[in-house]
């Protein structure tokens, strides 16, 4: 009797535990973002492969980073620009990042370059979406799940039109639409907006500042989506914005750590894998290996500014080599542009760096860096104090957060100088307060109850065991601004109130009057 | 060379490693709530207890379900009251729950029972506070941690005093202080208030009296706890309130999960452990274990009404007997009341059920409840269908959650025939939409990347290893109601725009009349 008993309940485990293990053989339809985007999303698509997924990558034909793999299939995709286009649009916008603009005007500048990266995405999309052969091929297959960075729609609109729950992989998006299409509170009060040079403690005139900029936003994702919304509403034969698109996505996996983000509200469905890019470490090759071995006591300095901006202007190159040379620490350098005659002894140039190999290398003594978010999650992974250089979309914010916390010292491109750069390495190595500030961020950052990949892997066979996270979606989506902040309801309230107001004091005024018409007709008597 | 690098990587790993593992000897004080609160607190206890950390649990001598036990120490500290005003206290409420009261006057009865409750621990944490002896011990013992439900004040107060970093471990507050405290967004739009009756997805009318209750809960916040603050201002020496004292709490561990709350806001640091007390079974005892299996294809009916009513009246008691003799399911009840002579042949009468190992049987077919959060989450761990009959406090609305959600029927014990409840049974037990739901529901909940009690252990351990949780708490509790809202930007935006408008109508004023007072001149020339 007992024995049977407990074979039931080794069978209801074991039920249960077919719910709760991988899914064997899931069709995952991914549609990455270019760039350094795809650097960490294809950790999790690696993953997902190796355990087993059958996974479909979209990738249009002009992809830069994006590469096929024996892990998963690729589908490449036509589009009506080339790819000397696209590394024109690159090139100016790599340019520019060391031209020093007008004041004020900064962030249009971001925006412009956004909009005319975004708007050959949009057209590549729509050639994507109009491919009929393709799209049939992808109604076919019978996905089960869209992976993709929603910082380009076209997977947002595929995932639509093919019914597919959807898992986002971003770090943010532009003017702030992830958190409002997620339906997440973000009170202008302690949560800075993008390029507002604020932190989460603000005074009064920061504040007003964060205030206004919050209606900018609003108004600057108008803009900046209104193709995609057009493109969209084409597309799905109904009236869509992008934003209410991609609020239907079930889960948002968020490259955010409060280590380096502010603390601030958050929803059930957005899980947070700040750090994923950092998780693997590899041994160096041998020639790299020497050279920072070869380093001794002084250490290396890593130097990158990035996977889109290997070279500079001369004139800027020459700071560095200058600076270079005036250190004791050996630095590797990733620079493809063209090199000066005397390149110090102590700096090794690289085409490619093993970042995050090379930050964890216990001789890494700092990291000069552009402020990306990859570039920072590695630092602080590590824990290694930065010298930064922001130069285009949120680095200025990033490198904001990192000089904050004590961990880093910002610098700017227009205005650096050898002695500047040498001042500051010389600050983030020797003064200990940086190391230690570094060590402390890094060991909170370091310990959590899961890692960032298995966060990410988890979540994503959720969503395919579940057919999606309803659980999860707020009800909030189905209130219009308005509703969603009670104004409807404050409205009647105070409707009621003053019809309240006017009937008592009406009431009153009758009572007086009849009052005061009695005492005359007395006072007659 | 190479040998080297890898015994200097393993070094570091072991190092970081060091900073990951449980913290030895941890000292843990524990403050902890009687009655159902404690039941899973203690799981939590337990478990640190036997990963090696000290713990002290502090318990007045009238504790009713906290006992001693040989993992950890308890200091046992008196209290100006008797056990016997405690169970008379508990038995003036427990018979309240069968007696019908008027309409609209449910939650003031239940607030009122509510601070008869609190009311009494006040006086008991006055004595705890004032007991110098004991205070001097806990000073001393030199803590590194205090864990406590604040549904009762003393525990933080005394966190305050012996500034030790606090972890909550509870499922929410009176009127909702557990979320203003931790700055947490609900918006009254969507977030059902507390007894409202009210879901996520309401009508007009209904959040006009979501609203109302938001405001009501505010006030009724206020009330409840004055006299905790009271007590801690006089016993701190300073000004504060309760609710800014548990706003510095590290973590909050909450028992919190989305297939059975409706989704809304959080905060970075708070962490959902809802069904924590469902994690481990064990066997049934003999006699319990031949009666269920006895139950054959019909299977069984578990029957409790919570930890503090275990008996009821004995005509509320005849209508179970008769629709338990009606029923071909074996019923097993938690109940301590008078018998009748003919008690049906398929009851068992027990004065304490293992529940969650009964829920867990395979022959589990019903689960008649309470609905308190306990039992709701082991029904649902186990996708048992529920008929419930909510007594008091949190428990209406939670047995309205599962209802919505068609895994159980809510019956009101003021209306209850044994036709109805053998109706109910029927209905949960031979419809089988009732037990498929269940089932989904079920399978969400139990998929989850990290256990409940894992999850409570890494963050009461996180909060040793660093002394704290900063990098998670929200600069909003910084800012006052005013400047949190931005009330105070939005009225110096309005004043400027006033202004600015102002002086525009007056600039063109004047330009007018200037304009006006040439022409006449013209004309006389």
């Amino acid at each position: 009797m007992l024995q049977e008993a407990w074979l039931r309940r080794l069978g209801l485990l074991l039920w249960l535990c077919s719910w709760l293990g991988p899914v064997q053989g899931g069709r995952v339809l991914v549609m990455p973002v270019d760039g350094s985007h795809w650097l960490s999303m294809k950790l999790l698509v690696d993953e997902l492969a190796q355990r087993g997924h059958e996974i479909l990558l979209l990738v249009p034909e002009t992809s830069i980073l994006i590469k096929g793999s024996e892990l998963y299939h690729t589908e490449t995709f036509s589009v009506p620009y080339s790819r000397s286009d696209l590394s024109a649009s690159v090139e100016w916008m790599r340019e520019g990042v060391f031209r020093r603009n007008p004041p004020l005007t900064d962030i249009m500048i971001n925006v412009e370059r956004l909009m005319n990266f975004t708007s050959m995405q949009v057209i590549g999309c729509e050639a994507l979406l109009y491919n009929n052969t393709l799209m049939e091929k992808l109604k076919k297959a019978e996905f089960e799940l869209l992976l993709t960075d929603p910082f380009l729609p076209c997977g947002t609109i595929i995932a639509t039109a093919l019914s597919l729950p959807t898992i986002y992989f971003l770090r943010g998006m532009p003017c702030g639409l992830d958190l409002l299409a997620a339906q997440c509170p973000s009170p202008p009060s302690y949560v800075p907006r993008f390029a507002s040079g604020n932190t989460d403690q603000m005074d009064f005139m920061q504040r007003v500042k964060n205030f206004i900029m919050t209606g900018v936003e609003l108004q600057l994702c108008r803009t900046m989506y209104s193709r995609f919304d057009e493109l969209a509403s084409r597309y799905l034969e109904r009236d869509v914005t992008y934003r209410e698109l991609i609020g239907y996505g079930a889960i948002w996996l968020l490259r955010y750590d409060f280590t380096f983000e502010f603390p601030r509200p958050v929803m059930p469905n957005m899980a947070f894998i700040g750090g994923i890019n950092c998780g693997k470490s590899s041994a160096l090759t041998r020639d790299v290996e020497e050279f920072v071995e070869g380093s001794g006591e002084h250490g290396i300095v890593v130097f990158t500014l990035g996977s889109l901006v290997a070279s500079m202007p001369p004139e800027d190159a020459a700071v560095f080599f200058e600076a270079f040379g005036k250190i004791p620490q050996r630095v590797l350098w990733r620079y493809t542009g063209p090199v000066p005659d005397h390149v110090p002894e102590n700096v090794k140039l690289m085409k490619w760096l093993p970042q995050n190999d090379l930050l964890g290398h216990p001789k890494a003594r700092a990291f000069i860096t552009h402020g990306g978010t990859h570039g920072i999650y590695e630092g602080i992974c590590h824990g290694v104090p930065m010298v930064m250089l922001p130069l285009f979309g949120d680095q200025n914010d990033n490198v904001h957060r990192i000089s904050i916390r004590g961990v880093g010292i910002a610098l700017s491109i227009f205005d650096i100088t050898s002695e500047i750069l040498v001042s500051a390495l010389d600050k983030v190595i020797n003064d200990s307060s940086y190391k230690e500030n570094m060590v402390k961020l890094s060991r909170v950052h370091n310990d959590r109850p899961i890692e960032p990949l298995d966060l990410a892997v988890y979540w994503t066979e959720f969503v395919m065991r579940h057919k999606g996270a309803e659980h999860l979606r707020p009800a909030a989506h189905e209130l219009n601004w308005l509703q969603y902040h009670s104004l409807d309801v404050i409205g009647f309230l105070l409707c009621v109130m003053v019809i309240v107001i006017i009937t008592v004091l009406k009431c009153c005024s009758l009572c007086l009057r009849k009052c005061c018409r009695k005492s005359p007709k007395k006072k007659e008597d």
